[in-house]
């Protein structure tokens, strides 16, 4: 910390979201107190639950508020973090360590650093499509988009609405429009929903979709827009075209890295910005976390960028404790994701079938098919695992679960095995819990350790 | 394989529950197509789910037969196995190989093995004291104990019972009689319910068991029974009696290693029979598992002798694959076990404060209270996490759970960490699952983890 602005060494944090506020709040409660610190964030709003964003559109959470972790407020008063909203990070100095900013009036500042911190989040994906600016059609990223949307469900009561991506958020919100009585028709470009998950497995989650009402289109593409005075009122594709008063676009995002790179900060090959271990940039006081880098894939052991905001506030908090003067290493990352969809428990981890031959490995793979709780017993549900394990070492590649409540959250037992390189004849030997009403006496995962064990050696 | 009886070696497995009859099938798996195989069982059915007991008094299970996992006549058919049900071995000649062997009908065999499987469970502490042969008192260990006590409630609707014992056991047919609407008194030797928990998660047991109207006595200790023409009617303590039309004890169970020790194979200091990793008795040709042994505790690196039936059937499972003439090995034990008590999820593993202590750990703990779902999520339910870490190594010793519905479950995260010997700083960088269906953004046991990682090193 050598240089400072007013008494103390200055921190700037570019996004004012998970990862930013998490590195702000942790450089606070571990700097120094003279720490001086500004976020500088373009929305409106900090640190909201933007997992939460399907369940505000579907009303199954009230009030936008109700998804706000901590407002610029809070921050100011609990954490004497300066934030100014509606501002634009435009420009990064490296040299001159200073950050050019533009506010919504259009009033531009220099703002210098000891510290920087970026994350500059994810940009949805949007391929320019013929009427894409037409009225209705929606992305679901930032809290105001699922304020809009919302209002304007409110507002036109659409009938009709067409999801265009089948992966978390598609889904999420294809439920969401059920759940509000809009019929929905979800396009998606592969075989099934979720190419997250393998083929089969993802067959059970549309299965479940199209038994909730949803209307599923496999390999389908949307290559434009009919409008009507402005409004979306089709979705376009090469065979056919799909009636839609609301169109949400659910393609996923790209890491934001575009500040850092034109700053001239390394990015690495998957486009985000590339951090060490400490999250720390190229640049020795520069530092990035969330949506906007790279990390590390423990099984893969290739740099991966995945937009999920339990990554982006753990990395935020080591980037912070590092900031601070602490000491922090983030450990990468083993690939899990969870969801549910139409009442089904959707978990997943480590590498597909794909990602797994792409790593270059040889592999075998089962699925068992169980319940969530002892067969007998009241509420026992379906429950499917799926493992993957290398070839003669057994090693656990990753694991899929669907099935009834209780399903998914058994990933991370998967998640934790596969953090720890374990095989699956060991796995299928670990000290799980049982009872009656949590699994079967041998648990559906120690299920398919077992059978994957008897193949994979 | 030396020697054989008419042409293939023979295999004799003593007890048909769970250790006994998953060596037995196993073997038959994968053992050699001639291999014969006797398995000699005390009572009237073979490998019943005895966790279910509680359930089947509470009647939440229907039958007594959907706690039958397979009958001795499937046993027959479909494995080639024969049973000797109702039939007793009283004697292990080790030297002639032979199992001395008594049916209902007084009925003697001698019973030549190649290979012998000692499965023979558990005996339910019963301390000898006033009053206890009484009609009306019961313990819950047996498929006929628990078809017994449910005709008993059926029959003379008792208004008010006594629970001994406030264990997993205990505890789980205080619930069954409360869903039957019989008012429960649970009288407990120490503070709080389940010992095997930390005080304070003990006392949250306990405010729902209250709350769900059971009548909880800590610090109490049966010493005898009143009686009204040879049917009990009260238990009386030291300082009090409390009436009691039928009384449950619950004391836990010690290795029924009776039969073993008389047959000079050597006993562990825990009571049970002392085996090796491949379940292999201090007897060549002799193995043994489940409830009748004793095992390693990965945390503690001590001896233990833990009633389970996940054990049984694993270590089961170990010692018939050894027996056909594969290899496996038993890990060992974390300690895990979980429950549901009057809608509160409990699980624990690893060690506990006083467990720690023994083990000669000095360690620190935290306990963290959370929500199982995000918070502005409909459902969510308070969950309480507790950890114990080893001092400046940060190895986490053991962890308890206590909360609403998914809670327990997740104790299966900290029982993999055990198993893997990990330190709580690492448990909490770990890849989690979170979507706000599941979890805060920080999941519960990464914040307990977290908040230990802080004052462990």
């Amino acid at each position: 910390m050598e240089r400072s602005v007013n008494g103390g060494p200055r921190l700037v944090a570019i996004g004012g979201d998970a990862a930013g506020m998490s590195a702000a709040s942790q450089a606070r409660r571990i700097g120094p107190g003279e720490l001086e610190i500004l976020a500088v964030e373009r929305g409106p709003v900090t640190s909201y639950a933007a997992c939460g964003l399907p369940y505000l559109v579907a009303k199954t959470v009230p009030s936008p508020e109700d998804l706000i972790v901590r407002d610029p407020k809070t921050f100011e008063q609990d954490f004497a973090i300066r934030v100014h909203t509606r501002t634009e990070a435009t420009d990064i100095d490296l040299q001159g360590q200073r950050v050019h900013t533009v506010d919504a009036s259009g009033r531009e500042r220099e703002e210098p650093y000891d510290f920087l911190m970026i994350a500059t989040g994810g940009v949805p994906r949007r391929p320019e499509l013929p009427g894409d600016r037409a009225e209705g059609i929606f992305g679901v990223q930032t809290l105001e988009d699922g304020v809009r949307l919302r209002d304007y469900l409110d507002e036109h009561r659409p009938r009709h609405a067409v999801v265009v991506g089948a992966g978390y958020i598609g889904l999420e919100m294809a439920e969401a429009f059920l759940t509000r009585k809009i019929e929905v028709t979800v396009l998606e470009a592969g075989p099934e929903p979720m190419g997250t998950l393998d083929e089969e497995m993802g067959a059970l989650v549309r299965e479940t979709m199209v038994c909730m009402g949803a209307d599923f289109r496999p390999w389908t593409r949307a290559i434009g827009f009919e409008t009507d005075r402005g409004r979306v009122s089709a979705v376009v594709t090469e065979d056919s075209s799909y009636p839609a008063e609301v169109v949400v676009l659910g393609l996923g995002a790209r890491p934001n890295s575009d500040l850092a790179r034109s700053a001239g900060l390394r990015i690495g090959p998957t486009g985000g910005i590339a951090v060490d271990r400490r999250m720390r940039t190229s640049q020795e006081n520069v530092w990035a976390a969330g949506d906007c880098v790279e990390t590390f894939h423990r099984v893969s052991r290739e740099p991966v960028a995945i937009a999920l905001g339990t990554h982006a506030n753990r990395q935020g908090r080591v980037a912070g404790t590092n900031i601070g003067g602490g000491y922090a290493s983030f450990g990468g990352v083993v690939g899990t994701a969870v969801t549910r969809i139409c009442g089904l428990e959707v978990g997943r981890t480590g590498l597909n079938e794909a990602e797994a031959r792409a790593a270059g490995f040889e592999f075998e793979s089962v699925t068992v098919d169980s319940t969530t709780r002892a067969g007998y017993f009241p509420g026992a549900r379906p429950i499917t695992v799926r493992l993957l394990a290398e070839r003669r070492t057994g090693r656990l590649l990753g694991g899929q679960i669907v099935g009834g409540e209780g399903a998914a959250k058994r990933v991370d037992v998967l998640a934790t095995a596969l953090w720890n390189e374990m095989g699956v004849e060991e796995v299928a030997g670990m000290d799980l819990s049982y009872a009656p009403p949590f699994s079967p006496t041998w648990d559906p995962v120690l299920i398919a350790a077992r059978r994957l064990a008897e193949r994979a050696y």
